[in-house]
């Protein structure tokens, strides 16, 4: 079984191209890891979720543990095995659904109690439960507890959470099983501020991960903060380990974060904006539920690989999301993963050819130009 | 181009297995046709559609002349290409849903004007309107506009509603547009009355159709009524012609049917059971959502073809239900699809072979024993 480990390939700047090994196979980095809440990246087939060139699926430890169950997932072979997607999975802590889903919720030093959104059953997270729900699950890399908080806040709320998160990070080391194969992450916290980002970092590197993510961001703070966090947290980071940014982002969000030393992403965004119709494209995004697709018989993208982007009409993408067909979903949905994945794929390819700069521009002024005129 | 042909490839009893031409490509019979009401056979894409074995969808003409309209098609280029099939479809008149959907319908001589369940919108349905409507999406088999009545209904109902039937299948014949290679079918009505059935097949013959359909079956009668229904009048419908029972069925009701002569089908139970977590197998049919398949890492059919069926577990399936996810139906959907080809394809090479009461035999056998024990 092939454990874990980082490899850097290219540089450009501060930007790196890379591969992640794990027991389930490599990752290639920058990678978008798209989101599989509930065992499910939504409205895909795992395989073709592959198919685009996702190498890597994240789950969510609290969905899972509450519904079907850890142990009921581990009885039946795994979350790779349940859900069959045979690469490798990331799981998250729990941490950021118990404090934005759960009701009742009470935190207290050694973890958090609360009620499930599905049905007020009374549940308790803390660090440890946390590792083992995740090893129960099998993922390839596991994610520390933490707090996370909602931005803008007070500074001394901003470095309670910090410290509590670093007590759990220790306290999730402590319990992960060393020599697995799996990798843990920590997670720096600090809100909008430099000293206790910083403050996280150093600690947090002083426990040792396998790697290390930045939370707390994409959290309603404008872009300009986050990655002015970036700039003063990665350098803190340690350079020959990968780096993620968790929750984010647009297709910009990523491109800024990957020039700054970025290696893996993961977001709902172009899952869940697929099922409300808006579709993402190197035009920019397109609003399918708007009247001005209604006649226009060309696909989304004509130069795209993906049959949702160039088969079918955004006439008929317009209807279907009229009609609540769910088709709609899953074809903007596909449309939406393939462009992200395409625009990875671009920004790797680049970064091996130190043209990572130039990449960028390019993508952005299509962006900047818009989509294609409407028919008249 | 193809113009509208039936052979009849071989015979077993009254049991037929055939091919139809049509502009679009073959049909082999006997036929199920998925039903893509609003142009999208519920949470498929249509190439999976088709690699199931379906050589045919049907369109409703009531949802798409309210939604996207049938000029706006026709301006799209067709329903073939609006919905990336570019395989035979075939069209209804609009006249059932006009009974079982719309607001406020009020019946004439002439036609029907109702308001759209949609819009509450005010539309008019004539014979001449619904082949227009039809023509403009493109179909490769239009069917007359009749009324259908539920059953049970009075004699006199069931006389007033076949007679106007019989007027406006002529009138439908006269607006069709012949040499264009496709083909109109009429439609025999007449409740549960063999005079009444025999009247219509006997003036449908004289006005001449490519096909003849059976309708106002399905709309609540016990499976005995419809049977004996159709033993008094597939005698009467031309020998040479591809004869079609609209919505049904069940499997049973399927292979009871071809049994007695019937070419083609349509029906929403595979794709709208599978919607709500019920599956068709070879074993009978499984409620996903039963609590009995919460732990059972068993595939609905380890032999079935169909990934669906046979790469997922229950257990999986049964989650995707209880969490609301999007692949659930996806999942069933293609499962009962596959299940309901197979079943025709079976029944196919059972005709030709002369063996079509051995394979009713077995497949019903396989229902009667049920589905697979619990998981202790």
């Amino acid at each position: 079984m092939t454990k874990f480990a980082f490899h850097i390939l290219a540089r450009d700047g501060a930007a790196r191209r890379g591969e992640i090994l794990t027991p389930h196979g490599a990752i290639r980095t920058p990678a978008f890891m798209p989101v599989g809440t509930q065992a499910s990246v939504k409205a895909m087939y795992p395989d073709q979720v592959h198919a685009l060139g996702a190498d890597i699926v994240l789950g969510n430890t609290y969905h899972l543990m509450l519904r079907p169950g850890a142990e009921r997932v581990a009885a039946l072979g795994g979350l790779h095995h349940f859900m069959n997607w045979p690469y490798p999975i990331l799981t998250d802590s729990g941490g950021f659904q118990v404090m934005s889903l759960a009701k009742l919720r009470k935190l207290d030093k050694d973890g958090v109690t609360f009620r499930s959104h599905i049905d007020g059953s009374e549940h308790r997270l803390t660090p440890e439960r946390s590792i083992e729900i995740q090893t129960l699950l099998g993922a390839d890399i596991l994610m520390q507890l933490d707090e996370c908080i909602a931005l803008p806040a007070e500074g001394s709320e901003m470095k309670r959470a910090m410290m509590l998160s670093l007590a759990w990070a220790e306290r999730s080391k402590a319990a992960f099983e060393e020599g697995s194969g799996r990798a843990l992450f920590g997670i720096v916290q600090g809100g909008d501020k430099a000293d206790l980002r910083l403050q996280s970092a150093r600690a947090l590197t002083d426990i040792g991960f396998d790697g290390y993510a930045i939370g707390g961001l994409a959290v309603g703070e404008p872009q300009a903060v986050m990655l002015k966090v970036l700039d003063e947290t990665v350098p803190a980071l340690e350079e020959k380990l990968p780096r993620y940014l968790m929750g984010v982002g647009t297709p910009d969000d990523i491109l800024s974060s990957i020039e700054r030393g970025i290696d893996m992403f993961d977001c709902v965004m172009p899952t869940r904006a697929g099922r409300h119709g808006q579709a993402f494209t190197r035009f920019g995004t397109v609003n399918l539920r708007n009247a001005r697709h209604a006649d226009d018989p060309r696909p989304l993208d004509e130069s795209a690989d993906c049959p949702a982007s160039r088969t079918y009409s955004r006439a008929y993408l317009h209807h279907l999301f009229k009609a609540g067909e769910m088709l709609g979903p899953m074809l903007t949905t596909w449309n939406n993963l393939a462009y992200y994945q395409q625009v990875m794929d671009g920004a790797r390819r680049a970064i091996g050819e130190g043209a990572y700069d130039d990449y960028c521009a390019t993508i952005r002024a299509g962006w900047a130009h818009g989509d294609l005129p409407a028919v008249s």
